[in-house]
């Protein structure tokens, strides 16, 4: 069997300055891995790389990122609609297939302790690298924000590193997570208040979608407002479900959608839950899909 | 560069009979072809096969499913919903690249020729590779149906073979089309004529959608019934759009869409309209899916 593939998809604070963003895409290049993309956002001035390799060489690709983004922004200065903790906010590992979680919580640890001692930042570990059981969900390792760390960290000290944030790069929340699908719904008014409601009948936290985490933000850039999920469950909560039901709760409001958008990449599993959904095809699987099939078949030729 | 792969989607008279679906299969099966599937309808009394391969074997293969329908399937004992007029109603050849049509052509007429020949068909030629402009368009070459076979080629002789037609087979259409997607929308009526007032409310032909063809049947066994379409230019007349359209023209009836249907395979480009359309992102691209990503990356290791 071949070496393990990763993906990593480190956060940056940074969703404006395109030189930035640009080392950051630099310094994730490398031998063995490949750099899929960056989605950055202007409003939530926050950027979003997914890289994918063999662990060791993932290691390293991500670590050069984050020493970029510690010495390139500073979070003093910064302002942007989305929750952070850091200059490097979230570094999630992903296994890509079922055998490798226990190494991706490996990665995430390793990458931890060097972070703590060459970086010296704050680390806390999240979800499957948790130490703590009160450190498995992003959203409270997050609650603080950068600008409430130090009050914080005083009694309540991170996994590795330090006990108070580093002046301009705060701390990080480095984890393993199931794959998940980062998909916003952008809302025809400008009125916060309507998406921040939405986002909290969607989100199931709050009596909505198992599955679903919401919030609602304003767009400053367009004059829109959106709300912005994660379906870390999106074979239990398809993302059509969490559409349509994201439509039925602006439509109370006289609010229409008028748009989506992906932060990232979405499996394939997800977009044949798309496309049974809308089509009302239950069964309809990729192999459906004449690239799909011929290539299956080219890859198993005695099939 | 490798030799060009073709696709060819011949259509037999034939939806019941599980030992003659297998003998199909049977028949095409062989070196250096795929098989990709075999979609059968018990109403239509239809099945559709879908196979590819190079020019050479796929002509063989394609060949061997005929004989074994000619042999097998008697148009005078067959009774079902959609139109005909042979064992092996129509044969058409798809290239898979923008520079095989002229061979996807050449292909079609040799075929014909070997029909006529061996198997002591009337043949006629359609879309690319009709000889007459009048035989372009499939639904006006089976017009006549098996069962007027007789009187019309007394008048309108075939392109090659007999000028009467096979007494059990009757005659075949052989073509090089387009791509084209067949995808059946079922209602929740038992209402022929519902299908029917449908059908052409969404047909180019009486007033619809250009790039649709349509058809309104009965499904005997289901109850329901179907609007059978073709969507001979998915491009530009793209699958949601003409979904959409039966769902509101049915909505006049009082009936609501109950289900759908994919005959054979349905192109990746076509996948990426239906994210576009219901997802509300114009601008979803097949690179947004993980697997085709990692896929494209392990293909190009320089890019």
């Amino acid at each position: 069997m071949s070496e393990p593939i990763f993906e990593c998809i480190p956060n940056f604070s940074e969703g404006r300055r395109a030189e930035v963003l640009d080392a950051l895409i630099r310094a994730a290049e490398g031998p063995s891995v490949k750099v899929l993309g960056i989605h950055a956002d202007p409003d939530h001035n926050r950027s979003v790389l997914t890289i994918a390799g063999p662990g060791d060489a993932l290691f390293e690709a991500v670590f050069r990122t984050m020493r970029v983004a510690v010495d390139k922004i500073d979070l003093r200065q910064h302002e942007g609609a989305h929750p952070r903790i850091g200059a490097v906010d979230v570094v999630p590992w992903v296994a890509l297939d079922n055998q490798s979680w226990d190494a991706a919580v490996g990665w995430a640890t390793k990458l931890g302790e060097r972070t703590a001692d060459e970086l010296k930042l704050p680390v806390f570990f999240y979800e499957m690298a948790a130490r703590r059981p009160d450190r498995r969900n992003l959203a409270d390792v997050r609650r603080s924000q950068f600008e409430g760390l130090e009050t914080r960290l005083a009694h309540d000290p991170p996994d590795l590193g330090p006990v108070s944030p580093h002046p301009s790069a705060g701390a990080v929340a480095i984890g393993a997570r199931r794959p998940l699908i980062a998909f916003n719904v952008i809302l025809g008014t400008d009125d916060a208040g309507v998406a921040r409601q939405i986002a909290r009948a969607v989100r199931g936290a709050s009596g909505g979608l198992a599955g679903v985490k919401a919030l609602g933000f304003r767009l400053i850039s367009k004059g829109r407002v959106q709300v912005s999920m994660n379906l870390v469950n999106y074979r239990t909560t398809p993302l059509p479900r969490a559409l349509e039901l994201v439509r039925m709760e602006a439509a109370r409001h006289g609010v229409a959608v008028v748009g989506t958008e992906l932060v990232g990449f979405m499996p394939m599993d997800a977009v044949e839950d798309v496309m049974r959904y809308y089509l009302q095809q239950p069964d309809f699987d990729r192999g459906r899909i004449l690239e799909v099939a011929l290539d299956q078949n080219r890859r198993d030729p005695d099939e």
